[in-house]
């Protein structure tokens, strides 16, 4: 697997105006991005000059009207990635859809075409749907639970599988002489009959360039990472601190083996949130203006949320974090005890509290120059705490266009990063073989 | 309604290889047509540069490995769509997606996606699913019966719409300076609650460029052309007689008039499945060439499936139809019985039967010169047995190019087609208000 471990593998999570929840009120953002088809374009093809392996689009089922602007109104993924696939060529397109409320055949053909579309580039970014309220936009009385999410999800990625194998790669001989079409016995049915689904199959789409799409995941649960560990060949992850992504790479690597799947067919690849400017101060000053630009609303907002929905209007933002009680539940706990502690540590106000969280939330913030980003992405890579990284730009095109411009270049020079595509299909980017 | 009536409206079913069972092994064919993007690109083209209204593309979410090839194995219509809205830029869009399979959320957002994606240029073929096999790749037990499934369709349909509207048309207000991203009066939950559906919405993407993309329907029952009376605003059908489509034509103006429409808010355009060439016994030459492309068993199982699963493999090919006995089953009976009567007026042989049946599926079927084509389509269009045509072209690409370089010239010499597109959106080609 040498080829695969000297090159960094980068992404770009692509999201309208930037990661920074204030993004769309910075002088230079373009404030209509998520709905902007060319502005999209213009991203998509930057990506694909700096030789990135793959675009990245998240997606939910609902919005809270509070949450962040970028996710209130967007294109639906896997009709904006098929009409992206027309104005770039090499650069892979990666689509999240949930397996909660989707239908495995539904979900095998769009990504199948897709894959097709784009000449073997497109991804498929598992999700489970962690928004409670998703459910009330699907005829469904009760969010599915946690841990049944993840069995669903297990049985419905099985499923999509399957039916990407009902045609073997020949199966469509069309010989006009002999008036045969196909050969029916590379014309498979699935019959897969399971807890969650019973679906007979063949799909009504020929094999894809890649066979499979590349299966993406990002669970951080026990059993996210088990589904991980079981299908994904890439992992996205939010990890801040180096000695936490190489403990979290070591066990994710583990778990991939103990499925009797070899650890370099999974490319794990954290988030970072990279502020560049050309001295530390600048790129200092750079995130502080971006600080600066979240409203106090939409902070407090999001810190209550963080914090399990304890109710914070009723004291002054320059003041400090009251002593309250934090919720109960399970999920949100651990993070809302790690805030007050930070708070408490810190000597933090209100405001200077819901700045720390709202930013990035809870993603890798580098702040420096280009160089000290290559050295930070080399230094991960090589310490085996990332085989590369999805960049999530605090602020777009700008973001995305220094990364490309200043610090692809250095990544280059140190042998760390293609110069050139090498192969066409996302699969051939990563490293994998087809299935 | 001046400006309605005066232009035929002129969609183009496209279809692989084209709409003759049998022209993916005709030697003009591009054998692999279905799954060949650069092609269907080229055709969409070619629609564009005769300023047809529409592209159509038709689906099934199921297979009988022995139907029409070009249904075999085909991109799937939202996402190939997207892709071709790159390509183009006038033409509408109109991709077929079914109620009975679907989620309304899932499907409101993807034609608001394509009609943002291309510019106002979605429509919608709203189809019911009627081949009971479908079931089985949905972990359904049991295909909903007929009726049933038009109930379903007709909330599925409220819902879509009803999610459409769940923003307004400057809802997003973006102002960087007071940091209000949408104005939220103009954001709307639908709070749906019905039989089969219940869905809170809001959607998640702003309200897309024709407000509502074009509600298409080719329900051929009663349930079929209430539902379409309802809400569609282009309604496809097979006519193969000029009393037979006027008698449809009144018949679905009035139910559109008693629904409190306004009969021109629909346009009724039937298949026309055209042989064209220089002179009528060269248009004939070139049909039976087609013909003779059949191969039995396809043609066979072909009448068979129309007779209602009759087998005649028993009887020489070049014998007369045997007496047989006819299905029971209501939906089949009357083509089935009216095969038969046509067999013994005719005095046809099993092969002629199977010709008569298999090659346009029971389309009308015009064969003659450009001229003559122009004549047939003038006399539809002025005695309202039509207010368009949905061509589907027995070969392709010939067929679409003959008819864009050789008809449409004529239809503009008449001054009955357009002779450039006077507005952006597919709604503006058809004469529709924006909702
Ligand atoms: C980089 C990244 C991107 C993600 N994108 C999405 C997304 O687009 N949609 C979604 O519903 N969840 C998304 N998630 C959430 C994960 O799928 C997962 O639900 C979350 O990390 C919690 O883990 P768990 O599901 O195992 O509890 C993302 C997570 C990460 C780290
Ligand atoms: C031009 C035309 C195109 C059609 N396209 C589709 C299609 O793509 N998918 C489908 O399931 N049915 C399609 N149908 C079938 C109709 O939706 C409808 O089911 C059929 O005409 C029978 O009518 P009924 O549903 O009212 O019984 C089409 C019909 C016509 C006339």
């Amino acid at each position: 697997m040498g080829k695969q471990r000297s090159h960094i593998k980068i992404g770009v999570f692509i999201a309208g105006t930037g990661h920074h929840v204030a993004s769309w009120r910075h002088p230079q953002a373009q404030a209509d991005g998520t709905m902007n088809l060319s502005y999209l374009k213009g991203l998509a093809q930057t990506a694909e000059r700096g030789k990135l392996d793959m675009l990245f689009l998240a997606d939910s089922l609902s919005i809270d009207p509070h949450s962040h602007p970028n996710i209130l109104a967007r294109f639906e993924p896997l009709t904006v990635l098929s009409s992206l696939a027309e104005v770039t060529s090499n650069i892979g397109l990666v689509a999240t859809a949930s397996t909660t409320y989707g239908e495995p055949f539904h979900t095998a053909r769009q990504f199948a075409s897709l894959d097709h579309i784009s000449n073997g580039r497109a991804g498929w970014n598992v999700v489970t749907s962690s928004i409670p309220a998703t459910g009330a936009n699907f005829s469904k009385e009760e969010h599915l639970e946690h841990g049944r999410r993840y069995q669903r999800a297990q049985e419905f990625v099985e499923v999509v599988k399957g039916l990407w194998d009902s045609w073997e790669e020949d199966a469509l001989v069309r010989d006009k002489e002999s008036g045969v079409f196909f050969d029916p016995d590379k014309l498979h049915e699935l019959n897969h009959k399971g807890e969650f689904f019973s679906v007979r199959g063949p799909l009504n789409i020929a094999r894809s360039p890649q066979g499979h799409p590349v299966i993406v995941q990002a669970g951080s649960s026990e059993s996210g990472q088990q589904l991980a560990a079981q299908t994904a060949e890439v992992i996205f992850t939010a990890q801040n601190h180096l000695a936490g992504a190489q403990a979290f790479y070591r066990s994710v690597k583990e778990k991939v083996a103990s499925q009797g799947r070899l650890p370099e067919e999974v490319s794990i690849m954290p988030g970072i949130f990279p502020v560049i400017a050309e001295t530390e101060a600048l790129a200092q000053e750079k995130y502080e203006e971006l600080q600066d630009l979240i409203i106090p609303s939409v902070g407090l907002k999001i810190l209550s949320t963080a914090m399990g929905g304890v109710d914070l209007t009723p004291y002054p933002l320059d003041g400090p974090l009251p002593e309250i009680e934090l919720p109960e539940s399970n999920a949100v706990k651990s993070r809302s005890q790690l805030i007050k502690e930070m708070a408490q540590r810190e000597n933090l106000t209100i405001r200077q509290l819901y700045k720390k969280v709202a930013g990035s939330r809870g993603h890798h913030i580098f702040i420096g120059t280009p160089e000290q980003l290559a050295d930070r992405m080399e230094e991960w890579f090589t310490q085996k705490g990332a085989d590369g990284f999805n960049l999530m730009p605090p602020l777009l095109p700008e973001g995305l266009e220094l990364f490309v411009g200043q610090v692809v270049p250095i990544l280059q020079e140190r042998g760390l990063f293609r110069r050139e595509y090498e192969g066409k299909t996302l699969r051939d980017h990563l490293g994998l073989k087809k299935p």
